[in-house]
């Protein structure tokens, strides 16, 4: 810390009206603020925990006033760093604010930003209602960090990404100005919307306090297939036929041979019959029982021509049964290689089959393993690398096989990041995905609304040597 | 025309390939770009009409050189003067980039900006898919403007507004540079999300060429339900039951009294019994006919203890015998009064029948009519004010008449606007709506991305003394 950064600090303390409560300088607090899910660790000055609105206006004008960075913090499970205090300076930790309060007759949810997912969406529940987004982490994640980088989950094809939830938001410019944008309202169009423009922001564009989410009806049942094919490509076939018979299901996800191979080597056992190792889909259809039973039907007729082996859930029990293997594959991976790249990419219905190929052609190409799963009725897939960190060696050959699948994903029409936003670990890419101009509109955007560029700073725009830092080994609450 | 501009005109020429084809500077052409629906009347200097994308990049750095306003236009069915020319300079004419190519595999549509709203409904049809935005100008107004303005319609609560669909745009910056911003994807987590902040934006920080559309499946049945009720206050009662009981209608019309007294005095028959003018809902359910016909009982019931009288249509013909009211009644509006202010506020679901309530006393302040209808579903109302024109007292009272309303909305937690924009016409009330810092923060992005403001100048943040002009009483082609 330097004597800059201390008289900020005690400027800031007398600015507050109960300094005590918010200014946190011990070791424990800025160790746990010091990194996320990418795990790596910069150490901060001080970790801030505002107790009302107008303690964040205070810490905004004199961050702006020292030009201390600011990063904002939820639960820390952000995969990209984009919660990570690379330049130091104040974690505001907005855990604390966490509250969820339902309307049941409007159907919305009013949320303060460190409300977990899940909280969320068992008091929806609670009053017969539902709010979707789900990404994996929905346990332990906070909406502000959903809301920061667009998070998505299984069920995005159907029923949207967090950003099709959020109807208004309230928090604080960069500079410290108090600001609305949105209303409970489904409707609205009185002005450049701001809102959307916050959502996948990463936390670089202001901060969010408050946020008003839509919510929908519960789907009444359903109901969960389990399919095998003989080869990725002929799984990826069957995605484009269901697609394209318009039908959309709640869940699709698709398991490659490669990732189904480490998963059934590490014990479990397929519930299909099968010749050798298969591709998998998991399908779930969703709503009212008429409907499900219709589509039931139909996906049948789609899966026959296609399929090895398929079944169909009747019970509950059964539905966990083939909800394992997607349940177990991402630990399984590990069998593969003792560290693992997952690369949230997303691409065109017609380019899955290329991408798939191309991941097989990585691994004979690298010979590192590259198993590949999610969620296909969107695209959105992860790819994964899997290396020896320790081996410097594949270390250099896993970094550059990232760099084609970006290239190759950009090149099939698909995105970088369907659902963990850039942060650090994804700047290499950046200008693989824009174009010069749009990367230029970005930034007068970002030095429009933060002249002194405080708000976490590094993150999205400035390339971040991601490979010559070594990740942290300490467990976060997420790790098994 | 000033020199400096016929001096820009003559560089333009010889920067464009086919300058004839580009360049018109006749007076029918100029006389017809100069207004839009708002019909108030500026005389551009020039109207552009593109041939390929190169002549916007063109036209855009030149118009920057020499500091000429430009406007874009596709139909010009605007309702807020955001097509007027009103610094003159250059208008833009997109109508002809009307290319409209529906990819059947992938559910998606590939649109021009000059592509009509209807046109793009019916290429989905052919090929079994569904665009659901349906402003009530579809058959004229264009993709681009409705981009421009977040267009919405009667199945906006439903199935969302134009934002919702739309996946990708391309086009030129301000400054002339070209960018894309999304994919014909449906997750895209990658940099800003400058795709939702040119939505909305009224053509005051891009040009749109291009956009990816997404397209559902079309609903297989549909039933219209006519209900009266015996005052403005019940029938907004059984809006509120129906959306609290977790029902989506696809379309949930109201129709205040005032409304249905000037339909019936234009000799408009209501298929219902009832005792005095009622106030009435149009509801049409759709989907899955075993969801359709769950909800009809359902909607019987809940409309059972409210409605003085209610219908459901068993064929095509009574559907539209029930939809004829709501087809007739903003005609029937000029009973009331020869000009007809139309306010597209949104309030939200427990704010209804206080606004329905400040309409009926602002009638009594003012003595002018104000029949209001609109999308209950979505609480985005049609307040009107009808006055007469000619008469400087009645003009001066419906002027204070909308500022009233404005305000009043705004402090109920609503929007003043839904699907129309600002434009002109709503200049006078963005200060009502937004605080200084959210002003400045939206005229930062527009400076940071437009420096010369070139780009649809005085729109939407430059108070527009709408009063002061008189409207052009020439027919579009949209006036009966």
């Amino acid at each position: 810390m330097n004597v800059e950064d201390d008289t900020a600090l005690k400027v800031l303390r007398e600015a507050l009206d109960t300094p005590d409560d918010v200014i946190f300088t011990d070791e424990i607090s800025r160790d746990a603020a010091s990194l996320d899910n990418l795990k790596l660790s910069f150490l901060p000055d001080a970790v801030l925990r505002p107790q009302e609105e107008k303690d964040i206006a205070e810490i905004l004008k004199i961050a702006n006033r020292f030009h201390i960075p600011v990063t904002v913090r939820g639960a820390g499970s952000a995969t990209t760093g984009s919660a990570t205090p690379v330049k130091a300076g104040w974690v505001i930790d907005m855990a604390h604010w966490n509250q969820v309060h339902i309307d049941a007759v409007s159907g919305m949810a009013y949320v303060q930003p460190g409300a977990t997912t899940q909280s969320i969406r068992d008091a929806a529940e609670k009053e017969g209602w539902c709010y979707p987004p789900d990404p994996s982490s929905v346990k332990y994640c906070t909406i502000g960090g959903n809301i920061a980088c667009n998070a998505g989950g299984m069920h995005g094809a159907k029923y949207g990404v967090t950003r099709d939830y959020v109807m208004a938001m309230e928090g604080f410019l960069p500079t410290g100005e108090w600001v609305r944008w949105g209303a409970n309202l489904k409707k609205f169009s009185a002005g450049y919307n701001l809102r959307d423009l916050w959502i996948g922001s990463e936390g670089t564009l202001g901060i969010i306090t408050g946020a008003v989410l839509k919510l929908i009806k519960k789907p009444e049942t359903e109901r969960t297939f389990l399919a095998s094919f003989k080869d990725d490509q002929t799984a990826l076939q069957a995605v484009k036929s269901i697609l394209s018979a318009r039908l959309v299901p709640a869940v699709m996800e698709f398991l490659d041979q490669q990732t189904v191979d480490c998963t059934l080597k590490s014990g479990f056992e397929l519930p299909l019959q099968t010749k050798g190792v298969p591709a998998i889909l998991l399908i779930e259809l969703d709503g009212h029982p008429a409907v499900v039973e219709g589509e039931t039907q139909q996906l049948k007729e789609l899966l026959k021509p296609l399929a090895e082996d398929f079944r169909v859930s009747e019970s509950d029990e059964e539905k966990e049964l083939l909800w394992k293997i997607r349940r177990s594959c991402s630990k399984a991976m590990f069998q593969l290689g003792t560290n693992k790249l997952n690369e949230d990419v997303v691409v065109p219905l017609e380019a899955q089959i290329p991408l798939i190929e191309f991941t097989l052609q990585l691994k004979e190409e690298t010979g590192l393993a590259t198993p590949t799963f999610g969620h296909a009725a969107d695209g959105n897939f992860h790819v994964h690398v899997m290396y020896n960190r320790d081996d410097p060696e594949q270390l250099k050959i896993a970094e550059a096989a990232v760099m084609k699948i970006m290239k190759k994903v950009v090149s099939l029409g698909g995105a970088i990041s369907g659902e963990h936003g850039i942060g650090l670990a994804k700047t290499p890419f950046l200008r693989v995905q824009h174009q010069q101009a749009e990367i230029n509109a970005m930034q007068a955007i970002k030095k429009a609304l933060d002249p002194k560029g405080i708000l976490n700073p590094v993150k999205i725009f400035t390339l971040f040597p991601v490979w010559e830092h070594t990740p942290d080994t300490r467990k976060m609450p997420w790790d098994h």
